[in-house]
């Protein structure tokens, strides 16, 4: 059972990571890049006796608690078998 | 127009951050996890003037040429209206 967690920074909180790696495309030659924002990705391999409903709760509470940041991040779980 | 890339570790390279983390989270008294890899994530925005073939050509280079490492990492790319 893996579980895929997408933590981003929310709308309005300044992203200088972000802002520094569009300026750098754009030095580049990138063109036609509106913004760029980074986030983070984690991949969870949770044991496979837990069943799905369980290693969504598990991942929920882990990106709730530890890996994102809820005053200025979002984030999303996906759980996939 | 919005690309969202997805920047993983290959299988077989070390990732000490996602060591790092999932042993955090098991002193937190988290079990079942077997392992936790950390990647990186990117929102591009595109100019609407971009139709979806050319986004999506130029969010993959991107991925290729600075967003990634080819050598130790994967990328994923999606495109969304």
């Amino acid at each position: 059972m893996k579980a895929k967690v997408y933590v981003t920074l929310k709308a309005g909180v300044l992203d200088p990571q972000g802002k520094a790696i569009q300026h750098s495309v754009e030095l580049l030659g990138y063109g036609g890049i509106a913004d760029i924002r980074q986030g983070k990705y984690f991949e969870i391999a949770l044991d496979d006796s837990i069943d799905q409903e369980h290693a969504r709760a598990a991942a929920e509470r882990m990106a709730r608690e530890v890996l994102a940041n809820p005053i200025i991040e979002d984030y999303r779980v996906e759980v996939e078998a």
